[in-house]
């Protein structure tokens, strides 16, 4: 096998990814397990069995666990290990796991993602708050309890920035600030960037990154936390070996994100339906990438008693209706301006630092150079999985639609 | 009944105070209903509780809920309703009763409050996590989902903004900054406080910040957020109308704040422990000026789709060992110097602006006027009651202490 990523073979640390059954955590768990790492996998199944849930599934096949791994063993001649475990329930089994595999690093993707599953419902809001807020305390308490020097890898999203601020270059995630003491004299300080979270979802990673805070404050944990953009593409080096390894792929209006949508429409001949005017501006990244990104992290952890890393994981910004055109000139797909279910500006600009992933020698795959594969090998491939009733996006964020702040920064 | 609040009297409010069986809520439930407000009270007991688990004990006598009620009923002819609920977990239940209730303002002191109790062990750091934040949570989406025009108010603490920082007088909620744009251009802008949070307690107080950022400016909630000192003293006007209706004060090595342990040591002959030089400045209030500062608040909501309002909730702010002389003097007892358990800086600066309560007319209670009382009427009345193996505080921060960082402005 010629991992592509070969050169950076340093074999033989211990990983744990929690979350590695979901879109994010399968891919990565193959690429370090494809680089000569031991790695075990944690996931309780939730999205799967929320995909039950809203009747919806991935337009992919995705393979039962037992089946994914016998597969990649087939493939790689490499094990990996999994337990089904619910991290923000079943503490004393995370302990007890960790206690025994003793992990170098832990790569934390375990939340509910979703922000419009996270706005469906009053129970929506209160399992994605419990979820995710329980999820990452208890891994923090469980580094701290297990006396390991572990170094945590977590998951955050540029959507806790809110929608770009009058001409600010978001920075990664430190904000350079002047403030005035009592005497009036003027200092140069340096902030966790004011986050404007976008749902609950994103309201979950803001508050993530208070307890990443004071868990590095207090304990010295040694934590990367990565603001990831939208994740595009389906398939990664490894996912492509076989059939049994494939990635997710969701197209509903709950989980499918804005390019799958467009992607899946366009297979099955539905009109692109955008949002409101379109003009919103999002950061993007190939799934691909994710998974080197993560990579990166993990060779580069921060020191002892460095504060905590922050990094922009994205690529490339565009507009709603740029990507609306990008998909439509691929595949003759028409567009249709449809009212916007969430509480944002029409058009808003997006400006992003992710200086520290380019030095890093990450050479990004561009959408309009690897969208034309999405359209052929996944969405008109498995088009005849869809389930039409799934389309449409029903989750709104307010009863009825208020104007909504979008700016942390008020006066 | 000569009420001194009585010229404020606009009866007629109806009140849900949660957690209102507390040291702060009872007191305050009493004083509203006194005014003429009807007050229910939800609580679900599990102060009393963690008294059971940590074998300890208000030194003042603390009456079930029932016998409190009824001799309510009795000096003051009002009734308080009560319903035993877990807000944290009895959602329906809490929708239930705000659905048929319809107050007006819902004060929100319903949390796990003490640092030391939630740095015990992983058990308790999980438990103050889960609960405060989903009290919190629960509460911000029953407002929403019934509907009703609720102006919650809620208990912050000081103990989120840190040690005090560089000589910047601590704003009443939101700091004044420059930042540079893309182009170079300074902006001017106000952002909420950049948190740096004593202890896991502290934390949730924190990221309930966040809870009420978001649910403000996507769903117009009416929140004031005050953020308290250490509250000291017993009784108010209305407790000290009948021994059952006296309020817990609180002296063991968990719950019991600052002063109090100080008095209660003093009282039974112990010499008053500092923690370290005693040089940490800490801001105080007095528990009657609580109560008239949450009087304030619900008379002075803010307006509809304003954002959330934020005080400071201080009167005083005293270094440790000034205030370990004063009951020293007042006593007689000696001062000892012992290990300092928590991770802090031995001495700090702290100043915080408290203009708006000023500016609404309080006229604070002093300590080195009120504190007599509490050492005859209090202290040594009752201190026949105490547990001396309670007196030490035990709870440490990290297994083997570190330096922490003290300042949420790095650099
Ligand atoms: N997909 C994106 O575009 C994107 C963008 C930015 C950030 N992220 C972040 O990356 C992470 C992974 O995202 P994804 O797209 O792979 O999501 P996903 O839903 O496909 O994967 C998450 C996995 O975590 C598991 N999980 C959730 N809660 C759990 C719990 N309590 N215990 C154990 N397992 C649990 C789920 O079963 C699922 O397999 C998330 O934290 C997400 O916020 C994703
Ligand atoms: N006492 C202080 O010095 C002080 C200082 C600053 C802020 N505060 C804040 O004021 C509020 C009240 O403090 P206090 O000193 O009265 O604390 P307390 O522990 O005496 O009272 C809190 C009450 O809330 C109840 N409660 C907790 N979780 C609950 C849940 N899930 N459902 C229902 N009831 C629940 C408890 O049983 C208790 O009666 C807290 O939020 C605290 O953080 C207190």
């Amino acid at each position: 096998m010629n991992f592509e990523s070969a050169n950076f073979f340093k074999p033989g640390k211990k990983i744990m990814v929690l979350g590695g059954d979901g879109f994010c955590g399968w891919p990565t768990s193959l690429h370090l397990s494809g680089l000569g790492h031991e790695v075990t996998i944690i996931d309780n199944f939730s999205r799967r069995n929320i995909d039950n849930e809203l009747e919806s599934n991935s337009l992919t096949p995705v393979y039962p666990m037992g089946t994914r791994l016998n597969a990649w063993e087939e493939m790689s001649g490499q094990f990996i290990d999994f337990h089904r475990i619910d991290i923000a329930v079943e503490y004393e089994k995370l302990l007890q796991i960790v206690n025994e595999k003793k992990p170098d690093v832990i790569v934390h993707f375990a939340e509910q993602r979703s922000a419009p599953y996270s706005m469906k419902s009053p129970a929506h809001k209160r399992y994605t708050i419990n979820n995710n807020l329980n999820a990452t305390h208890n891994l923090l308490s469980v580094i701290v309890e297990s006396g390991l020097d572990i170094h945590l890898v977590h998951l955050g999203s540029v959507g806790i920035y809110g929608y770009g601020t009058a001409g600010i270059k978001i920075p990664e995630g430190y904000l350079d600030v002047e403030v005035q003491t009592e005497t009036g004299e003027r200092l140069k300080k340096q902030i966790l960037y004011p986050t404007n979270p976008e749902s609950i979802y994103h309201l979950t990673k803001s508050q993530d990154q208070l307890l990443f805070f004071y868990y590095n404050k207090n304990d010295q944990v040694r934590i990367t936390d990565l603001h990831q953009g939208i994740v595009w593409g389906t398939n990664t080096n490894e996912t492509s070996l076989d059939e049994r390894l494939m990635n997710r792929f969701d197209y509903d209006g709950d989980y499918g994100t804005v390019l799958n949508r467009f992607l899946m429409q366009a297979a099955v001949g539905h009109p692109i339906t955008v949002h409101g005017t379109g003009g919103q501006t999002r950061a993007f990244i190939h799934i691909q990438d994710t998974v080197r990104c993560i990579q990166l992290a993990i060779e580069n952890p921060p020191l002892p008693e460095e504060r905590v890393m922050i990094f922009n994981q994205v690529t490339e910004t565009y507009r709603i209706r740029e990507l609306a055109e990008l998909v439509s000139n691929l595949t003759g797909a028409p567009i249709q301006y449809v009212p916007n279910p969430r509480n944002e500006p029409a058009e808003n600009e997006l400006s992003i630092s992710n200086d520290h992933l380019l030095s890093k020698g990450l050479n990004p795959i561009t959408l309009d150079h690897g969208l034309m594969q999405e359209v052929t090998m996944i969405a008109r491939k498995y088009a005849h999985r869809v389930n039409h009733a799934k389309i449409p996006a029903t989750s709104t964020w307010t009863k009825e639609k208020q104007p909504g702040v979008y700016d942390a920064f008020s006066k």
